[in-house]
């Protein structure tokens, strides 16, 4: 019953008309062949991909789960298959560099072939997800030897990859973290050393999708200083060079209350042979490389969540019929049967238009993050790349926490579209809310992410930090840019002049906070989750006026035949007038940041 | 490692302090017996009750769930004995008449209780909850005879009951119901009748708690008009009266999100024999006089989940350590080991502290609304009784819709204090989040309560219809008097001033849109959930208005040794600082009504 569309007209509308993708891939070496054409094509085929291999299998993964027996995992059936075909597409190297055996098509086509892959499969796109954020932090910090051992094979999709990082006591504190690692005798530089230690929460940690597994896990080395400068960064293989078993074992797997198709392991390693990536001690440096990407690509299973919630939600809307509607649009012709579709009725229209609205906003903000990984690695002046990477390193807490919040909301919201039925596993949606929380918790919890971007990003620039950058405010012109273009239109005129309120109220907010700061230290802490909420409501309004914009001028060049456009812009209309709104009690908490208590009787 | 502790001083302090509803019972025949001290004692036993007999069940209830096999249900383990103790402690008929073997006693303490159960155990407790919802139903509508055969033994729990609505093509719309009714040959009236229909979603349907079920049957006479006008109500034992088994039959249970310990039952009637309660075709007015109590039972799922969640929350932020705390409040020492508990962080109290003041809040809420319940059964003056009445009835979808979305949503939020251990089984908090959701579904969907709020219970009001009452402006009146005599306390005042300009603010917006809507009939519906949500979020406010006055009465008084009251009052004011202000946004919603277009390609 559950089914999934991609949206491949949506896609192709944010890459190529509110992006402008072509034109930086016609300026980028090695890029130049590809083209919007070329681009439409790929995404199709995932799209493909992702509607005909890896929905079918999204219920079967929630019912069946993983079987952990004797160290070993069992994956849900068809899982593998699924893998094979995955890989046999070339998937997996999409956007890795051809010198390993990669495509080297840009990150903005990976992150919309991921949104599929949440979208359709959000458990069996656990597995090949964490390969890319290996592949990344392999690629800019491992040895030749150890890219020579496995670069070639995850890119290949041979060999899948995990991050072991979480241990009982070190969660959101990997200053915690007790794992050990004695280097290797003959090896002086500690290049090679035994690992020991017990990992929690390692996602595919186990499976039987690939014969070998690259394990990337922090341990401390035994001069290491306490707390997270003292982590080392080490490649542990399931299998070593030689075709033996490493001494690293699945002791479990946890009974979840969702992605039920991805293994989550208990990893011990009792002295399993590891190759150091990057410096001693500097493993979370290493990690960190590739935290952008895989942040922001657990962003995308909030955007893929929404997306699927929200197109099921309409299909069951427009199918079940309870009631008649008061008062039914003009022309329409009453239905046989003492009821009309679901869809009429208007608590029921403004949780899908909501749904919609968000979506499609929030695929504005993941693709134009994405273009910013690409122009960080790409733009032929260096300042550029630069600034760029400013923007998306900016951008990335609250693509991956705000995402992740309206996507697990929004499942949750449309779950009252189906009435008691949406309570009831066999129509999809009960899963897609299990499904979708767990993404607002892992990859840095939400709250992490909103400390990240005020406390590390945008603070230390409005303070005159040396060397912080202007992506604040950067970023604040853009939205202010926006205002202005879209300002221009009659029709758009108090959208737009809304948002530049809005935008220059959070930015006198948050100098205001930069300097109340100073005498209150606590404050950004007390306020950063609403600070992160109210640039992402920011962030959407933006992206509704722009599509609004540029739906109106393809409108106005008579490139409508169909509709797609006006429809485009009416969705924009609804998030600009119904929920734009919400910006405004997160920026209230913001400039007041009332007194937090502390807790009774502690 | 979930548990659950009664919170019985905070119930004493809204039942005596802020409600003095021991003067209520002084002056209510068969009352005046009970007293604050003997209150306490009842509802200390049904902690007992609660905590130590129920909450070790819960998560057995969730990983076990119920068992179909041939048309038998086996609940989960320990459920059946713990029935029997809840049987024998008299708990069952608390709030039922003496006359059929009840003890009399207010629907207040009632509501306590089943708060306390609904927190310990809301899958056991689907199995009584409903029963005194058919109690109340067949007390007032069904004739001697039935009345003899089955409310005795509803009242002492040996049977349970069964509200039988729901069918695959009829949900919301319950006119679209057509299991039949056929009379009974002999039986010119149609009091007796074959019933033939499939029902689904029957909560308790089937289940080896009783050795016999009562179930509450809509179902249509021959000569029955269409729609919900042509309903008639029927009492269907599983066992008939000679001891045979009646021709209904459980074929199936749901695989549900949550509260898996209940069954939820397909049910089957074939010619099953029945006594119709009530009216020929006036079934649906013979339900309606169960629902004021049913929905508030169910939104007393919603406090219950909040509360236990919040109280979890808590404890586990007081054992986990992650981090150092960056400002520890004043005489902290730091434990060793590096971290400190993850209760100091600023975006876990703020967590907390929602859970607990909204928790507190809604308390006061549900505790005065069933006072009106009280009231409107047993106040000596006629007048008074319709006062009480019109006030619940406008109370009742607020109760339900607000204390239900807010007890999901806590759940919800709350699973974020244990980061990645949130999601797993064995915490709890996930099967509270999924437990909690089917609240804001059944016993009329969330979007149901806020048109009834809207459309049948205040506009008629405002436009002047007659007999339509007065019930919103005296609850305007009781808010804006609290806002007076809160006032009145210079600490309090800020707060006092916003609860009276919000207060008639909505109040003017209400006006308003009764005007409105001559002109644009949809407006009510387009805007009825925000305008739920709006009287939801004041009516929080002058909970911890009231709380925070009270509070600090009692401490002006000396009676303040252990600091209690001091809490209190900071419990409500952060509610008072952190939260009334997401009133705002819904006000606005309901003022500005903005358009709601079709969705598109219908």
């Amino acid at each position: 019953m559950w089914s999934y569309e991609p949206p491949l007209r949506d896609m192709q509308f944010v890459i190529e008309d509110l992006l402008d993708a072509p034109a930086q891939w016609a300026r980028t070496p090695g890029w130049q062949d590809l083209d919007a054409d070329t681009a439409r094509q790929i995404l199709a085929q995932a799209g493909e991909l992702a509607s005909g291999v890896l929905a079918p299998l999204n219920a079967v993964g929630d019912s069946q789960g993983c079987e952990w027996s004797a160290g070993e995992v069992r994956t849900p059936a068809g899982f593998a298959q699924a893998y094979r075909t995955y890989c046999d597409g070339g998937w997996p190297g999409l956007a890795c560099v051809p010198e390993h055996g990669g495509q080297g098509l840009p990150q903005l086509l990976n992150v919309a072939l991921h949104e599929m892959l949440n979208s359709a499969n959000p458990g069996w796109t656990m597995y090949p997800g964490l390969a890319h954020g290996a592949y990344e932090c392999l690629h800019a910090h491992a040895s030749a030897e150890v890219q020579d051992m496995v670069l070639a094979r995850i890119v290949s999709g041979e060999w899948l990859a995990t991050m072991c990082l979480t241990e009982a006591g070190a969660g959101s504190d990997l200053g915690q973290v007790r794992t050990r690692a004695r280097p290797v005798a003959d090896v002086a530089s500690g290049a090679r050393a035994h690992i020991a230690g017990s990992k929690i929460f390692i996602s595919g940690g186990e499976h039987d999708l690939t014969p070998n597994i690259v394990h990337l896990v922090l341990a401390r080395l035994p001069d290491a200083p306490p707390g997270s400068k003292g982590l080392s960064l080490f490649m542990v293989p399931k299998i070593l060079p030689d075709g033996s078993r490493n001494a690293v074992r699945c002791d479990g797997i946890e009974k979840k209350m969702g992605i039920k198709g991805s293994a989550t392991c208990v990893l011990t390693f009792e002295d399993a042979l590891g190759w150091r990536v990057g410096e001693a001690h500097g493993g979370l440096a290493a990690m960190f490389v590739m935290m952008n990407a895989s942040r922001l690509h657990v962003g995308l299973q909030g955007l893929g969540h929404l997306e699927a919630a929200g197109q099921n939600a309409l299909r069951y809307a427009r199918e079940r019929h309870q009631s008649r509607a008061a008062h039914p649009p003009p022309g329409y012709r009453r239905p046989p049967g003492g009821a009309d579709p679901i869809v009429l009725h208007p608590a029921m229209r403004r949780t899908l238009w909501t749904l919609k609205a968000q979506a499609e906003g929030l695929r504005v903000i993941a693709l134009w993050t994405a273009l910013g990984l690409d122009e960080a690695t790409c733009h032929p002046q260096a300042e550029e790349r630069s600034r760029a990477q400013a923007r998306v390193s900016l951008l990335t807490p609250i693509v991956k926490a705000f995402m992740t919040h309206l996507g697990h909301l929004g499942a949750d919201q449309a779950l009252q579209v189906w009435g008691g039925h949406g309570y009831m596993h066999e129509y999809g949606i009960e899963q897609a809310v299990r499904d979708s929380r767990i993404a607002m918790i892992y990859e840095g919890s939400n709250e992490i992410q909103a400390i990240d971007l005020l406390q590390r990003k945008v603070l230390p620039g409005l303070t005159g930090k040396p060397g912080s950058g202007s992506a604040w405010p950067e970023l604040i012109g853009t939205l202010l840019h926006e205002a202005g273009l879209a300002g221009a239109r009659p029709a758009l005129a108090a959208a737009a002049r809304q948002l530049a309120e809005r935008t220059r109220a959070l930015d006198e907010a948050a100098y205001a906070l930069a300097g109340a700061s100073l005498a209150d230290p606590e404050r950004p802490l007390r306020v950063a989750d609403d600070f992160l909420h109210a640039t992402g409501h920011l962030l959407l309004a933006w992206a509704w006026l722009r599509s609004a914009r540029v739906a109106a001028e393809r409108i106005a060049a008579g490139a409508d035949d169909d509709g797609w456009h006006a429809a485009k812009a009416e969705t924009a209309g609804f998030g600009l007038d119904h929920l734009a709104l919400q910006f405004d009690a997160h920026l209230t908490r913001v400039m007041q940041a009332p007194a937090l208590p502390w807790l009774p009787a502690l």
